[in-house]
């Protein structure tokens, strides 16, 4: 049995306690870490944001709204934490206003779970800190494939000739052979564009495509299906950026598109991703001072959940069958 | 004729005048009652809710945004106080932190009505209330069928050892013999629960269940279906929690859960009900101070709308076509 | 090549300078107008509004919004502004309070655009500017067509007595002979009604009726075909209130009704009538006050970049192809 | 002993009910009137607004927070409805968008209650309303004294040619002799204004002013002597624009003006009027739309509380001392 | 030195990091808790409101705006954790709904610390628990006396028959021999009450009372001073209700009156307050939905910090002059 | 006569056209600049904030709420715009992210402007940006004294080792000898600060203080008296941070410290100083994200218009009575 789960309903009502995500133990990164098979992670920082700012109170509204979540997940008919530990790491101590000392920051904590054998889920700020998380997954994982569920690409070529901002980090990653096109996925992409090749660089990079357009005239079992076929059983790391989501469900966010989806349609298609080998996540972008009635909070918290659900149904499933294959998640080669 | 329906547009424009649902006449309950065919009624009670809370507010909210109601609904075709009389009763005096009294208080008001002949439409507060109607209703109508339209399934075994809450009523309610679960179905339920019996207990207790999961693969016309062959014509409470809407439609509520349903879809099943013979309705969970854009209390004040249509389209059929069918409607057995 | 086109990046980040839309260049009206081929038109006009009231800040809301809109189309493969110019002309000096010397003062401006060739695209401000805009047209082009998307048919026959109000636009337009209904389709009509006349009016008019009910039904391409195939190659006024959307979608407007489209649904639609002869356009009803995480008034601004984006692609195909069809464009007879 | 007053505490909690001011029945102003001794009436009518509209939601909002309000007034040591009668006799149905026939409706319920004997506080609304009422009154009271809290003195001569606006009331009823200037007083005035005529006009019509800066320097026993001398016995309409109070504590007003007053010093002046004999008193110009935590609609509910409790004092007073002098109230002249 | 002091400016920004108060660390009550003097715990009990509801979110809304607090009180020139340890505990397993068993927990937790030599400060919730807490440090200190910051004294005798509500505490405290109403004082009433009774009562109970009216004409420096004599050298619990504050500064409360105080008249008396030998405290009432600007709960939260510094300044100066005073902490009597 | 003032009335309503400050003419800095004597700039950098961040939109924010400004100043009576000329020159082009960078473009900015005889009112943008401003200054004014009015010295020494952060420009400043600290004042300094320090060292740098607490004891005429009397004739930079009010009077802010001004107190102050010679102002740290009706915008909108007066004021006396005192304001010594 595990040590970390989260805390019981005789600890107090949903509403009560010290806000961890799920009301998981809080348990600071530089302790043991001994059976802890997942960790959550803040990293607030938002100096990459080219418009709306402010997400670096990201990962305290993502917390305040996941204590609506429970350990049980009906679809999967899965409890989450039967076989499976958690924990709050609470965030890592970015630097704001400088964004190549907060990349490092993060790298380094993310290098020490995934060295730890801790599968982490960062909790964003803006998009810029994927960098940071895939160099220090690199430690284990290189090149790994990506998911993506965004509305911009995020491979511009630079910001006013910076390396580093919120629409750069997937070129970087890619020049820095941390991830593998072939083997990675951008889904959602919509909205208007400064010209052709802001849609037509990452094709050339050699990602797969799903423009929202064509998202929106298929079936979430036909995206699921493609999204697990290229990426295949590869080490990946799945980014969600909230602005996936239609700015209905999800206003809080600092470069909005419209034409966007649903969370039933997310949950949808995030539920048939079992089989991926997600060995990292985070979901980013998360803009608490233009949430409205906290939707796009609680629409992070459980998309969140969803993906601890997935690794913990991946981790479940091995537990049972073939323990063995347990070292396929070491090795991250693909 | 009747005498008792909205206010006329030569008596102000619509954002005008004491508020009451629809600009219904407001007449004390304990007044003379006769020739009212429905009552609307507050019932302000929160103290049951587990997380948010507030919904206090509710019927103030609701009846506000009913300023922009119009009494003529297309898609039936159907002037709906032409031969049909309504009323707004105003609100229970509820004691706020007394469950027990106020369920009482509750069941007297419903009580009064259906004894009278006038079918309610509650307004909450939180959803511990529909014990309430039931227990009042019952003194005509028991067992009753429920059509609940719900996130979440509110058949808990009990609130840390306390029977009454906003997640028990219709547990009570079956043990009270208020509803027979073979002629019920609960419609939406979805979100992360505390383990699997939360949503095994109802199917064991009887009821039908839909699954979001499940309705958002089929159409509405199969809901709809599925719905009212299920309740037949029995005598029937429908429950409405606005958390069976997605919260981008509905973010004033204090469970939300994501992953729900549109506005469209909730009144394309409604409208599709109108062979079911409601005997009392209400719309509950709505928490003004979580509404943002007054989007929630307008969807919670065109969902009562549709069931006054319901009611009128169905007394409107009868007055022209069989008035001694509505014997059945005294009756209350299935 | 055209000189009027939206700020570069150069001249500093989206979030930065005075508010016109897109950044287009701010040139008043009174000037030479020369190699200008759109304008953008504010109609900060309110006092027509019969609920909620305050879209005289429309504009200024919608504008701010637009700073999230580039200048390339990616489903249009479209540079909007490489073989297209346009400009910001500010507002219309209307006296809120006075709807006649109001109307009077749009008709002016419009008509001083439309004599100098100038597609116009007004942002509102209550609906009733839309008859001054189409007086405004009718210099040239009368009758038009008319597409309008709304969740009303604003064809009343008056309001309270007074002919001009935001519900009364359209018969207004069809008694003075501005648009032709047998060329002109309303979409996306719903919600209750004063009456049975209240739909039916239009339909007696002439006009085709889309209900919302019914799109709901059938697929965006069955709208846009039905759109086009009704409107032909007539000179066309493309009239869009924001409460065509849901209210999950665009809260902020004065008489939302539930039940509506969604953002995507609406782009899908839009898309799709890059066929059809626009000669003028108008998005109306953003009510500031009452938008939630600026979301309505996004939705505004990206329609307006959508129907730019239309308006280019017709004239860049000209450009290409067939500069003496222009003619055509002159005329305005159906 | 008096018919009308507040519900009792057993009637329900103060925030159930329909809302009406403070709870007190809602009696139409066609039924009988006797025993009434005040009225309240909502004039929900914002078409004179030129910049921040909606006001026609000001009664809603005010009547929603007079819930809070209780029926003694510790600081008067009054029992307010004692020996004194109010009712809420809901909105004039005034006709937005049109002020003359509007001014029209106000002057008729107005003249309806005083030549009832009843006094009237009239709730906004915007400030052209005031024209109306003192209309009304004047079938009685003819000039009357004018006492005006406010940050403008809306005195303007016209507004771009028409006569009727939210700025120019007071002008036009000096020139209808409605109100003497000799005997009135106009308070608080601040922010920066179009030219000097604006605060030397009203000096010139006769006026007493004080500007803000200098009620800033002196007490408020200073302002309420100065105020009561100037007044003296004379019929008096007090006229109360919510921007008296600086934005902290009323941000909800469309043209607000920072370096005004505390609602403790409002409360402080006008507990001090009780000599002045208030024949009909209006709050105006609350804005819901703009208003945040409600702190607007509190205070303009708490003054007219402090105006209804002004009015009810100086009744009692005559009640148990000398009724004989009841007479000077009827005869209405200075 | 001491082992519990805030958080590191190095351990990250003040804008990261798991929510405790002040970023001071979070020990779980059932701990060993030697070393600690001070210990904050949430109460986030709001079943017992009269009107706004929420309060349970208070604890989490405090600590959140407490980010911005820092160790060194200026005014004070204290540092405040210098030698004097603070630890947040986290919330009490309050049980909604239910008044009695949630006073039974807070009485037990507060049982706990006090025992132990830990002052606490509670954070509510509302002013219901006040009466656990009395009720947990009566094991030490029985009776103290009560410095209450207030627009209400909480002194009714029942709410519709019930003992215990927000309105009743302090009521059942002197019923309970907690506190000694001659050492006591409420500082701040007013508002509308129901009778006359409302206010004589707490006098005829023994309190000494400060209306609002009064303590606006006398100066802080008189209040202090007046408080300070009243309590002498006692055990005092020190209770601040947010809506001692005017809705300006403090909107976010339940029942808010106008007509309060600033936040500097608050500061400028408590750090008068040095001399008093405070025991424990709370700051009662703050209700985040209904907060706008965060400004209610960074009023609340520097509130808590100026309560700390007393009783660190009270601390120190012992810790420097004369420790064997200490033992007069111990006893408790007056 | 001065070709450059606000837009007139007959141009529209305030609320129309695009958002200039106080509808100016729009001018790009670029331009030929002969005959501004004042030009507004935004500044719309926030990467230097430590808490909330966002105020990257407070210059869009500042311009909308001017839109209720008017030209003529009643207590100082005088029509600002008469012999006085001022344009908007929009915003400098920052780059969000890159502190250096967009230090150098304000820098540019502010020195085309100085060197053109404009005097600049810079609207934040974080405090970072007074660096710019100041060094863009030397160029003709070197060292100049400074008024600040903020709740923080901004003396910081760095930020995490880092030299340019907004709680460090006056250090940077002083140590640049841009400003000379014994002709320098810093009011309203309060809050609780990291350590004794944080207050210590702006005395030791030579800095005149006046707390927070201080002020509140002593008038206004004494504070603008003190403060004039520390700048003498001295060439100067005020700078004022909106935190300088308290957060009620101005929620949108990153940092707010309760305990602060009131808006009048600050006009008050403000317009007692019409002897400074103010070569270059800024009102900064306006964080509309967090403002609440719109409060914020409109106390820095109105500062700014203060402080536009008292220069148009300065120029105007001049102008009337000694030209050739003109030169002193050229040499900029001291």
């Amino acid at each position: 049995v595990c040590g970390y789960r989260p805390a019981e309903r005789s600890d107090g009502p949903a509403f009560s306690g010290i806000r961890t995500f799920m009301r998981l133990p809080h348990v600071p990164l530089k302790s043991e870490l001994d059976g802890v098979d997942l960790g959550i992670i803040g990293l607030p920082f938002d100096t990459g944001a080219s418009f709306g700012v402010g997400c670096r109170f990201g990962p305290e509204a993502v917390r305040s709204a996941s204590a609506l979540l429970r350990p049980y997940h009906p679809d999967h008919e899965l409890d989450i934490f039967s076989h499976f530990s958690a924990v709050d790491f609470g965030d890592v101590a970015i630097i704001p206003g400088f964004i190549e000392e907060s990349l490092a920051r993060i790298e380094t904590a993310i290098n020490r779970m995934v060295t730890s054998n801790i599968i982490h889920i960062g909790i964003g700020g803006d998009h810029t800190i994927a960098l940071g998380e895939l160099r220090g997954l690199a430690a284990r994982y290189r090149p790994m494939s990506l998911i993506l569920f965004d509305s911009h690409p995020d491979t511009y070529p630079d910001f006013r000739g910076h390396p580093y901002f919120h629409s750069t980090p997937f070129r970087r990653a890619v020049e820095e052979n941390l991830i593998n096109p072939a083997r990675s996925i951008l889904c959602g992409l919509r909205g208007s564009t400064f010209g052709k090749s802001d849609l037509l660089d990452p094709i050339e990079m050699g990602f797969d495509i799903l423009n929202a357009s064509y998202m929106h005239r298929i079936t979430t079992d036909e995206t699921a299906q493609r999204i697990v076929s290229r990426v295949g059983s590869s080490p990946c790391f799945l980014s969600f950026d909230i602005d996936f989501l239609d700015p209905a469900f999800a206003p809080g966010t600092g470069t909005p598109e419209i034409g966007g989806f649903t969370t039933w349609e997310t949950q949808d298609i995030l539920r048939k991703l079992a089989a991926v080998n997600i060995v990292g996540a985070d979901v980013v972008e998360v803009l608490p001072s233009a949430d409205t009635g906290r939707v796009t909070a609680l629409a992070a918290a459980t998309i969140v959940h969803e993906i601890i659900s997935l690794v913990s149904l991946r981790m479940n499933n091995k537990a049972f069958s073939d323990r063995s294959e347990d070292s396929a998640l070491d090795t991250g080669s693909t």
